[in-house]
């Protein structure tokens, strides 16, 4: 592929836009295509199975695009369907588990490292073993968090929100005795309401703790393989084409959100029409 | 169709349980057949485009079986595609509007009818429509609940359940003004956390004020219909087959909170392979 194809994106929903955004501003002159699966989101609370036949389908439709690269905005996918992602598909395909999971090994000093994510990919544990397979002595402990999702699509965001700082301290208070001091959020919706969590975290395990956003870290691990395969696009302005596979509408309300800015060039596809199957 | 034939009954996931519950109590000699759409799960946030292509499918499904009667569990599909799958099948269809609206009705005495439901069955104003035509003087104000389905779904449904009451509190709030003396459950989710929202209810609107539930009203509809087309089963002893398209397991562990029983026998589908054609 050329260095002037485009770099593929996909999420369950809206969460992969705050990957977007950091994508967008470190690599300025790309051009990306974003796929949110709004159709059949959330994906976290479903079945290994039907997470890996959903995110066959969107690898599917995004792949018509011809990409020299694609990043798997989605926590969930990333755990339980990457390896299922790279042998079915001839481009190179990254997600956001190894790079948030490195960057914590590296941040963490008492090594005990907490993850906040859905429940498919607290039960997965890709984190755990990519961290068991590579790096010494770190123990991982993930907390499964489902409300989180609807809560961030239903904007509960804003930082005294008491719904979500409750539902916060639930799932934080699990950490307690674990003590660790260093958090992935292991879920690309999460960031939206990193302060909420952060507070939480501080208030309730200690005030020294660091939070890794698994977005971010995948984004820059783009960057660094596009520069050290040599793909770096040499055209100037870069651009975002967003798909997604339930109404335009709602969406771009929602998108501002974790964007940081308004969108309105969304198209609507029938992803079931991109049904991926061993013959595609 | 025979009197011996099944009732088939489907929502988009859990809810529609809450009506089965009804159905074996009052019509225990009937064989009831159920699908729950688990992997596609929640329907209400979606638009009427996806949620008619995905209620298609359901039926579709169900009518393998040859079905004597169909209920349709699911307020938002009851609101936004019952026209459709009545065009598309040759089935009697009883949905959760019509009855709950007519009950309503026939209950309140200040004429002014509350309707907390999903943001597309309120969208879609299905039980206004249906009020308006049938009954003169009455008012109806919908109110969309996007956070109970989550809720439920993730067990947040104990009478003293802190984050559920606060969400109620913020719903029930819309209709201080308005001043209903009754309230439809619209959703089939919602009876799960009837205590909630009629303590928040009496709290903030009235004291004196009725909850009708659309699914038990719908269950009600569904045997009038078989009584007065001398369809009632001849054999003794009723059945439940449940159908999910996710994991069975989860589905199994959540079922008790709506059924009041354990279940065990539920079988999981494929059902994008009932996609639904005009030429079926």
């Amino acid at each position: 592929m050329g260095k002037n194809n485009a770099i593929g994106v996909f999420d369950s929903g809206l969460g992969g836009l705050s990957a977007v955004r950091v994508l967008k501003k470190i690599l300025p002159d790309e051009k990306i295509i974003y796929f949110g699966d709004t159709g059949r989101v959330p994906y976290g609370t479903r079945s290994p199975e039907i997470i890996t036949k959903y995110a066959l389908d969107d690898m599917n439709f995004l792949s018509s695009f011809g990409l020299k690269a694609a990043l798997v905005a989605c926590g969930t996918v990333s755990s339980v369907a990457l390896g299922a992602l790279r042998e079915a598909f001839d481009i190179p395909i990254t997600g956001v588990v190894e790079a948030s999971a490195k960057k914590a090994c590296e941040i963490s000093k008492n090594k005990r490292i907490a993850l906040l994510a859905t429940p498919a990919t607290v039960k997965n544990a890709a984190h755990e073993r990519y961290i068991n397979e590579n790096f010494d002595g770190f123990s991982v402990m993930g907390v499964g968090c489902p409300m989180f999702v609807p809560l961030v699509e239903n904007a509960y965001v804003s930082r005294d929100c008491k719904v979500t700082r409750m539902i916060a301290d639930e799932y934080i208070s699990k950490l307690y005795d674990f003590a660790p001091d260093c958090i992935i959020l292991g879920c690309t919706h999460y960031p939206i309401i990193r302060d909420i969590i952060l507070d939480s975290a501080r208030k309730i395990i200690s005030e020294d703790i660091s939070i890794v956003d698994s977005g971010e870290e995948a984004a820059h691990e783009i960057k660094r393989f596009l520069e050290r395969e040599n793909l770096l696009s040499d055209e100037k302005g870069g651009s975002v084409e967003y798909y997604v596979s339930d109404e335009v509408y709602g969406f771009c309300e929602s998108a501002s959100l974790f964007l940081g800015e308004t969108i309105s060039d969304v198209r609507k596809i029938d992803i079931t029409s991109y049904h991926y199957t061993d013959n595609n």
